[in-house]
């Protein structure tokens, strides 16, 4: 930002309308893309972050939380609520905002809508993860739970690593329906499967994304065989898992950021010094990824603030090639900082 | 809410341009009136409220910090931050904005600005509390300092506690006549004064509310006689006082929030043990205010979060009256809750 920018006053917003816009003007699999990239960007630099925990209000009914960040010169937080019996009502379970602001004026520079985009960061980080540690060779995914996030993360798996082949699996046949329509067209050879365990069969990808908010079992022990990448998105919150203790035993896993994924992820069910390794010592090339074809990988992914803050960053580099926003007029900006209260008045003679 | 309340999608924002129409259509004294009300409602269930500490992200130029709040069932923040050093660049020092939300629902329910909404809300809370504390018959105030924050505080003070006498002293004499000429034809009489201790003289009350970050002594003990009420706005944040420590140890001390006001207010100065009185117990009738004539009663004031959440609870109650707001489309909403992905896809055909 620099003085030549006059309207600070003025924050630009991407409303729900305008996210759906920008995707499918640039095209999803390229957005998903282009939000890996931001997201393996920000993980390289990860020791410059502020990595504050997010501060949760909760309620009987649900949780409000602000997840802050900031890399020391940008800023950024989102608003998330998880209200699970919102389903019932016909509203969204979790529905989300975020703001990007400059860190050398503290003037908010981005509002975005982050329903969407919490699902494209989610696919774009699993995929960035599998790209470091799936075997070799990849091309087929089997996806357990075929709800909200499941088409994401299948075209953020064809577009980052490969995957072409679809096995898909929902205890709700509809789920698996609608998600085989909304991916016609899109270049996957998609098989709906019957159980987790037809659909684990020969996939070297396994996607765990169901929605129950209890310590569940989606995969046991037995469905997992050597060498394959476990990418687990559903085991996000206190309470919440989707595996077998069992496999956590076998998997070499790999987290977000440690003291948050013990609490949140399938990792809960593990004493508290069981190794794990953060991706971004991955991908900054300081720890191994997959050492060899036979290791079973696990990326127990919770959802961590930094991953927002890259999708903010990658939809505010969007604005100008795509005028997908409107101007909000948030700060008030008086021509003499001293004066609030002749700004009002002269607004009266104005108006 | 309701579940008639059917578009939920939608978040009303307030822009600035709307925040000052709401002012000058309900008028500056009422809703100063009205935001006093809220905050004295608000101070009386104090306990209902969770009272987390701002969340702060420091840097080498200020400070971004978020005041969540919640009293069960709504839940608020306010996002602001505080840049000493943007004054010379032509930009606020503090800009502020802030939402409400339902807790059962998690779903945002007002985006508001609150540059200027914070103002009101100071102003308004320094009034509210002066009601409790000032001495009877009070009607003559000094105000040291007439920076952004003076016109308001006269105004409340007028509104709420019936002062009609002003005593004006800045160390910049244009910041003075900026503020006669503001308060000019609103039934003040108005005395500019060259000193703090020309500007003291007969008054009752003594707001302080310099912008200096310094401890700074704006008034010395031989200033303050007995009988008055010290209503001190500007020492708010560590490092940042205006009063001598010796006025303190004469004066019953009232604050907003013990934890915090310790490490912000003027009461830095003193040690931690030192007793204070919180505001919430006076309103309550818990415990008394102003005992007596000759007792200096002083409010360290350095701003609650309960208070943004009283301003922006107003400013939602005005909407329907005023329809001084927009809606925003921030919250996706999907027909079907598991079909994000359709819902994107089906904008392009409707688009």
């Amino acid at each position: 930002m620099t003085a030549a920018n006059k309207n600070l006053n003025l924050v630009p917003f991407v409303s729900v309308d305008h996210m759906m816009k920008i995707v499918l003007e640039i095209g999803v699999e390229e957005v998903l893309s282009g939000i890996a990239a931001y997201v393996e960007d920000d993980f390289r630099r990860w020791d410059l972050f502020d990595k504050t925990p997010r501060i949760a209000s909760h309620s009987a009914e649900g949780v409000i939380e602000l997840m802050p960040t900031s890399d020391g010169k940008v800023y950024g937080f989102k608003y998330v609520n998880g209200h699970p019996k919102n389903m019932k009502e016909g509203l969204q379970t979790v529905t989300a905002f975020g703001v990007l602001s400059d860190v050398d004026t503290g003037y908010p520079v981005l509002l975005s809508e982050m329903t969407i985009l919490t699902a494209l960061r989610t696919a774009a980080t699993s995929a960035v993860a599998a790209k470091y540690l799936a075997p070799e060779g990849a091309d087929c995914m089997a996806i357990i739970g075929n709800g909200a996030q499941a088409e994401f993360q299948a075209l953020a798996f064809k577009a980052i690593c490969g995957i072409s082949r679809l096995r898909l699996f929902d205890i709700d046949p509809a789920a698996t329906r609608k998600c085989m329509t909304n991916l016609e067209g899109r270049g996957f050879e998609i098989t709906p499967c019957t159980s987790a365990e037809a659909a684990v069969e020969s996939a070297q990808i396994i996607t765990t994304v169901t929605a129950d908010k209890q310590y569940a079992t989606i995969l046991t022990d037995n469905l997992v065989g050597s060498g394959v990448h476990i990418n687990a998105i559903g085991g996000d919150c206190p309470g919440k898992t989707e595996l077998h203790r069992d496999i956590l035993l076998r998997s070499d896993i790999f987290v977000e950021y440690t003291p948050q994924t013990r609490i949140e992820g399938d990792i809960q069910q593990l004493p508290a010094d069981h190794p794990v390794t953060e991706m971004w010592q991955v991908i900054r090339g300081d720890v191994a990824g997959r050492r060899d074809g036979k290791q079973i990988t696990l990326f127990d992914s919770v959802g961590f603030a930094i991953e927002d803050f890259s999708a903010l960053r990658y939809i505010r580099d969007q604005l100008e090639r795509t005028g997908l926003y409107q101007n909000l007029d948030m700060i008030a900006d008086p021509d003499e900082p001293r004066d609030l209260f002749g700004m009002i008045m002269r607004a009266a003679k104005a108006g």
